[in-house]
């Protein structure tokens, strides 16, 4: 039995427990979290990586800007050290942990907390996985959070190292930016994955229905509802962020941002039309089992068909009259058997000119 | 004949008398009101209970902050006797005993009143039950009244009763917080529930469809309903009381209540989901008992094509013709049966083949 | 053929008149009009009842506030005497008359103007009836047209009489609540009628689907628009009416209408899910059709399977084979017809066990 | 193949001219335009019907308002010069001319111009025909323009010449609201109409579905689109007219246009319910259909099963024992045919109890 | 396998790269850039083709107001060019090169931006081909950029060109609304399209089904999709700049934007009637499926039937009755034939008449 276990999980460990306890609530997917601090200015980039809370604690900054990007989320303590490092409320940092919060962005005093969901497809499986990306924008810092290292931010990371890369020039504001940018463009792939499957699925409700097809409906149609649930609270985001007089973004960033904003649109416009399709499948599903049944009554059927004139020779000939045509004859027999030879051959090819003898 | 007997008591009870008489409506659920008086403050906690209106009335307040919780709502004398004391309006305590509100704020100018609905799985019988919560959140005290013992607060009481718990130090508005908190995270595990008998109910639709599934589909899509009714106006509540510049609620618990409202945002859309499943298990149930029965036919029909080969032998060797093979033989008729025994199990292997002997 | 009479007459009567026109559009369902004066005070009510218009015109006033209540609309006459006396706009006197209005309410300068509808169950021929009532509120009267007397109103009428009645101390505008509250609860009684009659027409569906209950599920989906579209309009017009500044209403009042637009956000809100249930209805009803005849067929093919081993038997028997079994011996043909006998009572027991023998 | 001509001409018309060329775009239903002036005061009327422009432009004003009535607009140079004469823009003009405007109104500084669709019911062919009403409401005069003839105005024009009509005495603001009243109510005929049709079109589903039917039911829901989408927009504009401070209605006669716009809601809410109803037309069209071929089977699979026992008989007799009952009695033959006729006769029975041998 | 290659390719080229890089994301389908200028004012036109870059930066400008049109966007040399001579914004050059934006329009201090789409259709292949048309309206110059020429700007050129053509006395903005006229005129053609396609397929589902119109379906549903989104935000668009107080429009030629806002909400209306038919289609389809297969297995069952009365009355001769009429008769043989022969004829007559043997 298909059972949702994150939910259960969030709810076992969160139940009884005081608001704003720093649990980390979620499947936990990486081994031991990861710390990579980038510090860059228009003149360079350093980057460190940090193996323990100590050592991050002796670090001294060495430019103007940095990006603290963490993955790995099940150590409490860390958490509980970047919070009162950069003084964040402890409900953001619960949030932080808490890996099943729903796409949106609180402004406070000293910075801006965005929470987005980055998407992943495990091609072996063909499934999506999403997993949450907490960004805290302050005025010379962005943090990122998240579960696990998918690889999404690494062009960027490249970006920032690259000689003579505009990038380290802006502000931090538009590292966020580009974060989001990286996310919102991942979402076209999902979609394209999503559309495919919804293909095949099509594909293989009209060529070979079964029950297990049902489930696989489901799925998919659980992942659009996934990826819209991530996209379409993100959109209302960046509409906001793109709109209002916020200190966190300039104005020519908040261009950017409309331009992100308005392929979200277009992410859940597409999306529209595979949850059509999606919607349609159940019904094509079901009408194919159906039809295959019919299509065998069908073929018992002709089966059936084809020997009632041979039968009704048979009985004929086995009729008792006196007076009878080639019962005395010495190939009567033979020539009754060709009769019915010949009229379930003519039958058959009637029926298969048909195309009645096909399973389809 | 299932009945809505619960709209119904509403109705007889009801009907004639003028607006504003304490009468209860609803179900009774617990046989004598149970009066607990929890007075708080950041040194310590005192619990009373009180037996009879009377110890009530003799009681005399201990700590600064206090909260009454009342089980049980049949005796329309504790209700005035509460009411009196807290100046409680006529329509709030109408509506705390009319235990069929929707979920909603109403302010008075020395209390907030937040109608809320608690939900229930009775495992057993694999139901959701609700039964309503009215919180009235006054300057430093919060009543809460429900028909039944749901043990829902009890980890709240824990929490102030514990010896460090920061609990106690916050105002009355933290634990109306906490209160609703708890609410909101039982919707979680109801949520859980109606996603597993979803499932279920479409296991058993492909497996063993039955007329009884259909009222079972109707249940369960209820009682999704019942909840998404629960949830939806709270949503609105919590929007206006986060946002809305209240006495009641301190700007630092506002932010709060800003996190139980995105909880509440979650678990509609969620929910959505599992309607949308809920939709299409009427289709796959009606086409299930529709492919069942399309199957069984095809069994029938198979059974009638594998006599047909051995029918039309037997016809054969009866015809009357003079000269005609094996007739005269010792083992002719052995033969015969043989050969109808070959044409037989030939069908009936190449139906096997094709799985078309299983009734599913 | 079914014909919706009721617009018929909406046309043929108004169309080519001058808007204005006094013309009473609605069936006509009282013989003669019956007019009744209620005047209160706190000290006491005086009732009238007029038997004519000339009668009506030489009553004086006895007491401060007074309600006029008028059942039966056809005779113009009377509306116009009535709208002199109160001062009433043409269109509102059009409006009364006009019983096909969708509740609203319209602000005078010296009264407001209330349509609402009122709703009463046949429970003989299980139908949904409902009769327009106006309600005009003056500074210290009331008036009300109804097409029929249905005694929802008689309660009120008590509770002005009742001895110690705060009714009669509160304002006119305390009344024409207590009228809006009485034909509002009135809904929730109509909702039960629908959810049993939806109830019913399932079983019905599911036991014994024939083509007039595809009228019948058309009917009660139309009465149950019928409600909505009686509720919807009336929940707009209480949330005006409770939230505007209206001198009509006392902020107190107010407090009480906010009351039943809560009931009515409850009614929709239930009624959802009956248009839920009946939506489905259809779709039960033509599988359940579809799965009567698939039955059908199966006992059909049950009945020609059971006949094919005798044949085949009685076919073998007849094989005209030398050497032969049984053929030559006493009881050869009680044995063959007893072989007849078991193969058929062994099918038939294989089906009876698979309950194949039931028109379900 | 049906095309939809309107849209066609539209366009090879008008693909490639400036926009505001004067240019009919819509089917041509009058031979040559009707023009008819009504000037009119509280004192009397006058009425000119002008057969040339030449004999219009010569026309003096003899009373304070007028109206003037336009039918047939293929004629460019007609409009080309009322056009000059009440100096209406080039827009208003070519949205005279090309009648497959939306309805709306827009307000010019010396005239209101609006545009609604007046329908026909043609009962020979039981379709709906609609055509567009341009109505110039100026400080005192009103022009309307009309493609054909339909008499829907006849009745305003009697008002307008009685004795004693109130009419002449209103301004020309109250004779735009009279014409908008007669069209509004013509939409409640068209609803009768298409209800009366959809009701039709379910018994010919349940009676008689042939593929047909299926264009029927498109066109209908066709009908019932054009009549909302003709509605819709009306009542927007409606209700702008009857809100807005305009200069061009008084507000005495905004009231009355407040009682057109309930009722066009009144319409579009009606017109839902006509609108579900054809949607489950096409349900219960393709399960009639499949139900027919359903009962067709059937009734074949009783003729097979009515043979099963007389062959079965025949068989038996036909068995080659030596000792056998009956088969050397001189009635031996017509006892056996005796029981194969009370064998068929008794099923047959059977299944004619269970009205299996209709074809419903 | 369908794969949609456009958004593929959308990602391959942009995933990784920083935003504001100027590459062509879409199909490349014009193998050089074609820059043409037309330069008017109310004396006369020059129009200017240039076949280089360089050509073009030596080009002094001759009138007053001019329109460039670029077809072909794949050299992002062209783009930076012109960019660098109109000023534009790097996010505008991005904009105009990714030819998958969302209609919409930017408004920048010297220049407003609009994008629409272009449709065209393949009347070979019978499908919709869109194109991005991006038009930047400064205070005296349009530019207007597309992937391909279409022809659909060419009766704009020619109206330039006329000699006494109104249109060179105009502003740009006039200009630029031509452009969008004639884009929405071709929205109407779409429709009259996607309509004939649309009932193209209803008639080959009911004549013809079979899986490959599964897809058809699809296709079509996913163009009236593609129109949809083109033409809603473009709705919104036109809505904006009509009203909005733009320095970029006059307030006459607003009046004309509002006209071509009226014709996209006609658009819209007309398309999702043309959406319902496609989405009944499915059910259309499906049960015709269904229906075929039944009405073979009709054909079939009438098959069998017509054989047996035949099989009967060769059974009943084939009798051993000692005493039998007709057996020792000379003719006995062919009455028997005849009496067969009679049975099945009739029978088939009266399936006949039944129209029981038409595949339909």
């Amino acid at each position: 039995m298909r059972k949702s276990s994150k939910k259960r999980t969030r709810l076992t460990r969160k139940l009884g427990l005081p608001p704003g306890s720093l649990v980390h609530i979620g499947e936990i997917k990486t081994e031991k979290p990861s710390i990579t601090l980038i510090e860059f200015d228009a003149h360079g980039v350093t980057e460190t990586r940090f193996d323990s809370l100590e050592a991050s604690r002796l670090h001294q900054p060495t430019r103007a800007k940095m990006w603290l990007n963490v993955y790995g989320l099940h150590d409490p303590a860390v958490m509980a050290e970047i919070g009162r490092r950069f003084k964040l409320h402890p409900l953001v940092q619960e949030d932080i942990l808490n890996t099943h919060q729903r796409p949106k962005s609180d402004e406070y005093a000293d910075y801006l907390y965005i929470v987005a969901r980055c998407f992943d497809f495990d091609t072996e499986s063909s499934t999506l996985n999403s997993d949450q990306v907490s960004i805290v924008l302050g005025r010379n810092f962005v943090l990122t959070f998240q579960e696990q290292a998918t690889g999404a931010f690494e062009a960027i990371r490249e970006r920032l190292r690259a000689e003579h890369g505009a990038m380290r020039s802006h502000g931090t504001d538009y590292l966020a930016y580009a974060l989001l940018d990286t996310l919102v463009d991942r979402y076209f792939v999902m979609l394209d994955n999503l559309g495919d499957m919804t293909e095949d699925l099509e594909d293989l409700a009209l060529s070979n229905p079964n029950p297990a097809l049902l489930a696989e409906i489901n799925r998919v149609k659980h992942e659009a509802l996934m990826l819209r649930r991530a996209v379409w609270p993100l959109r209302e985001v960046l509409n906001t962020l793109s709109r209002a007089d916020s200190s966190f973004f300039t104005a020519d960033t908040r261009l950017y941002l409309r331009d992100i904003y308005d392929h979200t649109v277009h992410v859940l416009e597409s999306l529209e039309s595979v949850r059509d399709s999606l919607a349609d499948l159940l019904d094509i599903y079901l009408s194919s089992v159906s039809n295959r049944l019919n299509t065998e009554v069908r073929i018992l059927t002709v089966l059936t068909t084809l020997f009632m004139p041979a039968t009704l020779i048979a009985g004929i000939f086995g009729m008792n009259f006196r007076v009878m045509p080639l019962l005395e004859e010495q190939d009567g027999f033979v020539i009754a058997m060709g009769m019915m030879a010949v009229a379930a051959t003519l039958m058959a090819a009637a029926f298969w000119r048909r195309n009645w003898l096909k399973t389809r």
